[in-house]
């Protein structure tokens, strides 16, 4: 059972030339941890040969054993964090993917969606590569090996050139680790420094967890290379284009602790809330919100509306784990599992609830009806952004558009199928205009349905297929 | 790697009468798991047999197979949640515990403590008893075996007249479900109703979960008898003394949804908060919580003193889970594994820190040098209990006396230790005039040394040793 | 899928006063895993603390790995191998048995059957025993638990002087290891010496294998005691009747390189062929054995009468491990998955088959038509064993009476019922005139209907239900 | 441990067009287990889709669960047994391999080895191709992969065309299943038919278990093709040359109920023991065998000199499974784990030994050991083949040249070494001719180091380090 929310697909980490650098991945992706559930991976260099532990699971559960870091020597490391999907055969598709080649061994960690995947390996196949996972990724090494430059650098420029879509990076080979974001920068990613080690990683909360400094964040279209040496270079081997973030990274998918784009994610969801105050004035008693998440938006709301906040739904610490819902004889307890409320706090109140999304909105009908039964006089549910009624194809697990609830209501009819006594959504000038960061042009694919980088006609998007097959929402 | 809290030890549920009695259980532990992550178990009944499912585990874990539930068919079942003890062999050490003996088969879940087990047991052993577990519960169980009167309750009712301490019970049998609590009504008890089926539940929020109606709690000295035909029978077998519930469940155990005493555990610490700012008036710029758990009071402090609250802690959301930490090379990241500060609150700021109590001080000590290093100016950290300086012997695990820096250090050396500008703890008075239920006389065991049970003499003291055996913390 | 022979129930082996107790404990259960096949154990002590290691499971797979010898230190150890019974919950059952009681901690391995074990059983709960297993082993643990006697030993003949049936045992202490034999001596139990430590073992094979020394024979009724100091004391505490060991250890129970009763089995079993031979004299062209056990038979009746012997059916390797039938949609393949005939051994000849005993039928039917199909003109069965009519008590898994061929068929019947042109058993006096061990008055209870143990009457007789319970056979 | 003998590599089986064919897999492999025993696979196809299980071990333990086989539906499938070889990350080299590739996905099972394995390798992954195991077949894969014909059958054909040395292959597709034996034919191939299904495998052992029918061998150079509409046909798709199968698989590799070559593998192993009696002429009490390849060569020789035949040593039953060794502490109990000898028999007698081949001599050494310590006066020990002193390139596990005793020592070094008191080896015209299957030309290289396949130069020769590292020998 899931919350309906969309889900990043994937979080990377890597540290290069640090005496403990799987120890320090496996910290590092303990931070990342909220960017993917499913399974998890490091591959370790000792400077001549790759070593890798991969599994299906938490990254405590993975790495829960000492014994493995026995196994993963070396001062340079890459790890991964996934999302989940669906199946019974995904083991083999755990990251980093790690190979031979003529050139020796290389590692590969991944965070984004290629658009022309469907393509390239159509074609790849066509020459006789042979495809071990179902995964985007192993497009990368594919080109990677038939790349007819010569130096590494080369070569993986040559094979990123072949690929549309987004990405973020993270290369090992025995002696370097070169991290890439693509030239939209639809992902996040920041370098920084431990000693005199290199670290990269998704989001900066994993260099505080190490206790690693902040450098700066990796450019969209840059290329770091981190060579033998201890050195790093940067290139910018792409076409320059306008980069294009993912502003929902503020919205839900980064930790509150994390800055991204030199802003502090927390900081920017409480000024949502503002906005949202702003934009909507509702007579209430009490504000709460849909934890975790809604929590900042809703403290904002808070300050800027003068409606006192509280805790009125409280969360299972031990949800986000693995849960089986039990026999189908007994009714579907849903949202249940993971909040209860305070019936102190709502009863006989006129209640604003804030989330930060709505995507079928079965949840939020639940959750509005949960309010109203613990005695609430009136619910009043705010969106601390706009719909989205468009599916993302770069690095989030959206449902597909017959799902979005957003896609083919208007926000009136959504109201009276939650049955909130009102529905308000975050303006896209409010939500850009909270955020703030200079000029950036964010994506607006899910909301407004302009994608910047163009994908392969319908007939032939076979990332449609792969949405819906690995959809497993169930709220 | 756990924060350095004393740990409640157990939860028991139950359910009689239900065709999904099983499935029921397990979401009742589900909601329960706060007060017990190592293991956890469920016995139910068909009426002829008991049938047993128990694992190390979280509740989510040990039950995650649907198929688990066919092998626990019938329309009663208890269960149990167990805080974690060291050491190889606890597996045998799961409850509820099941036997067969003379009179057929019988399944107990325990949660509490006894002070006289170890006398008891080598008397039973010096009579031919076999203990197979290294449980007080057991003890009762063979007292139960060897009772002379005839009836089960007046054998259960034999059996406990021998035995001291703190006890919640729940008693399975082929037909009947019975429920105890001791007369001192140390730990939490609460009666509910799913249609026609009667519930048991360590706190109300169990009964919330399943959607079934709280109807009361089971008093101190309480038996309550869950008969074949459905009918309850309330029994008050022993001496009448004045009860002694204990006050740390408002602190810190229990979920802030759930009542005790008829109080809402999340208003009585926001109430704690207010008192907290009260008796501190500390001139602060923002007062922050260490969450969870310190949420509500400092939420209530921010009411009362007009200092802002903010999230200035950020709780990694995948702990509660083992941790294992990597190679001791690395220097130990302790408390930095499930908090990570966010440097844009801190920053120049006079920072009040909300916690609910202080064990060993390592922690706190981290804490404030967490909050220092994002850029504090003043760190006056504000506790919201009473300074514990005794060990608890009914039900929580606490360190022994060694280990508690209350013991041994005045309120000035602890300051200075964990390094605030200021150390405030709530008085006894103010802590007990926040919960304020009536004249209920509450436990002072831990704050105050009045034992209102007494226990064997010193030399006779097993139960240290067995503290000092299961102690694990190390923050 | 097993041949359908009746199966021991158990092998035990002890060893006092060596470094490497627990390794060649090992060892020792290694060789007899002919005497059971589901589980195994091994308790050691060190002198001051006992230690367990048990599993379902062969010697090899539950004690592979090396790790699990450091944690059975110390110089003494028993072990246990067991014989497969159905069920779910039967970990709880694997043998040693290591309890703590009154008087410290005690561990007992246990060969035989107890006839009395329902009776003891429900007086020992009457007194408020509780049983944690469902083996009669545990039952001789209660006896020691109540006895009112004051020495170990003293305590062990008090306990055994209650029960009647057939039983090895071996009990360890913190110091000592103690072997007794029943008066009967039904099982065989023999002495032997590595260096100056002493060892225990079910049969002879099991000291062969580790180069021990074979002293003699444990007698029946005799007690060994292992001390402390390294010497043995044997005392004969129990009232001295006739023995009356189990014939059919001889016949296929015990590994043909052991010794028992002075007697090399291998060279028995040969004899009984010989004896065939004398009483059956048959036109025939081949005689071939149903393999492994009654090769040796085979070879006799081959030397006997001149008919060439040849390995005519093939034995795969790999069984004697567990093998699940695939699905029940294609036919059985039942013997075929063990045997395979040789047709160029078969063709056109009158084939003499040699096996040791006929249990259901149902195996020797698809042999005999195997070796038809493989092109035999004729096919003579002759068994070196007299028909078993009567289910054992003491120690042996034999099918009830309703399945027992014999019990409601005359030989003609049978051999009709297999479609062999030829039945012979071999006579009783045939039987135990070629084992011929001076006067020895073996067992005839399973073909002559006569228990030199008696049992409670029929109506208090549990073991029936038992057997019936523990039969898994489908051959 | 092992016994010291040579290792066949692996065996295949195969059916197309019945409803149970992964079922009758699963038993055709568990007939064709003594080819390979570390691990096993089985793919399927349901005419869509392939299906594959695969895993380390032994096949009733990989198989031994029904629901195995609903995940392996169709009318086709194709299973693999292969031998250990040592290393962590093997489960990766488990067969059949199963990949997708531009025209679909396909499946191969192989017994055999490739002598240009390394080259073509090199050159693949020159031109872009990744591997992902280390096994040879993989390199078949990927030929086929980059083939520039069309149909899949002038794939394969080109694709073989590339490759050299001993080859027996299954290939399985969608729709169809593909048999192919190398021009050498080294290795054995039969042909069943089970109802309308083509049934392909190792040996006929095979076949007689899941009771098909033996057409025919496959000869060698011959490629079966069975179609999707249950026809077959034969091709030979390759420049015909004289065949030169291996001789061993009589002398110890197959079952001796299998036919290969027409002949059955017991009749020509007795054989061999005549023709060593009329080689040797020892005189002798009683003649044994190394049980159980050595026993039909001892029965002949015990025909052929009129000394009887005996089981003077007893196998345990439960070797052939893994058996992990004790402390190192304890003396290495080596071949007694697997043989112990029957004094009875041996004592005071001159003793013929039959073996069927010395390796590096140490387990002869022991065997002679433990049959005079056994009380033998003399030890004559006989081998029913020629010396080894080559190392095979063609499908067996042997040990380097170093290590095979033959190579660098004399027979009578070698009598020596192993302290016998005669030794025998069968001559090379012995051999040949007892197995005298009219005018075949065997294959020579162990034992005269003529290699029919030439390989490259030994600075090339890549397979000799594999056998090294692959070799894990210890007896």
């Amino acid at each position: 059972m899931k919350l309906s929310r969309p889900h990043e697909e994937c979080g990377i980490f890597g540290i290069h030339g640090h005496p403990e650098a799987a120890n320090l991945t496996y910290l590092g992706l303990y931070a990342l941890q909220h960017r993917g559930q499913e399974s998890c991976g490091i591959v370790s260099s000792d400077g001549n040969t790759l070593y890798a532990h991969k599994r299906m699971g938490l990254v405590a559960d993975v790495f829960g054993n000492q014994e493995i870091f026995k196994k993963l020597p070396g001062r340079s490391a890459i790890g991964h964090v996934r999302y989940s999907t669906a199946g019974a055969s995904v083991e083999k598709n755990v990251q980093p993917i790690m190979v031979d080649y003529s050139r020796g061994s290389i590692a590969v960690a991944h965070n984004g969606n290629l658009v022309n995947a469907q393509l390239l390996k159509a074609e790849l196949e066509a020459y006789g590569s042979i495809f071990q996972t179902t995964m985007d990724t192993e497009i990368i090494i594919h080109l990677l090996a038939v790349a007819r430059t010569n130096s590494l650098v080369d070569r993986i420029v040559e094979a990123l050139n072949r690929i549309k879509g987004a990405y973020c990076l993270l290369f090992l080979t025995e002696t370097r680790m070169i991290a890439v974001r693509d030239p939209n920068g639809f992902r996040p990613l920041c370098l920084g420094k431990l000693g005199n080690s290199w670290v990269i990683a998704s989001e900066s909360c994993a260099l505080d967890l190490i206790e690693a400094q902040f450098v700066r964040e990796i450019e969209p279209g840059e290329m770091v290379v981190c060579t033998k040496e201890g050195d790093i270079k940067s290139l910018f081997p792409f076409k320059k284009i306008e980069p294009t973030p993912c502003i929902f990274e503020f919205v839900y998918f980064a930790r509150p602790d994390s800055y991204i784009f030199g802003k502090n994610v927390y900081m920017a969801r409480k000024e949502l809330g503002r906005q949202l105050a702003r934009e909507y004035k509702v007579d209430a008693d009490v504000v709460i919100a849909v934890p975790d998440s809604g929590v900042p938006a809703a403290m904002g709301y808070a300050e800027e509306s003068g409606v006192p906040f509280e805790l009125g739904l409280i969360r299972n610490h031990y949800v986000g784990r693995t849960f089986i819902e039990p026999a189908q004889s007994i009714r579907h307890f849903g949202v249940k599992i993971k909040l209860n409320p305070v019936r102190e706090i709502l009863k006989d109140k006129r209640v604003v609830v804030i989330d930060d999304s709505i995507v079928r909105g079965t949840t939020s009908r639940k959750i509005v009806k949960m309010v109203r039964n613990a005695g609430a006089k009136a619910v009043h549910m705010l969106i601390s952004s706009p719909p989205t009624s468009y599916p993302c194809y770069y690095g989030i697990d959206t449902p597909n558009r017959k799902e979005l609830i957003s896609s083919s209501h208007t926000v009136e009819e959504i109201r009276r199928y939650i049955t909130a006594d009102t529905l308000g959504y975050l303006s896209e000038e409010g939500l850009v205009g909270s955020i703030g960061v200079g000029n950036t042009n964010f994506c607006k694919a899910c909301f407004a349905g302009e994608y910047p980088v163009a994908f392969p006609k319908p007939a032939q998007q076979p990332q449609m297929g792969l949405f819906e097959e690995e959809y497993k929402e169930n709220d």
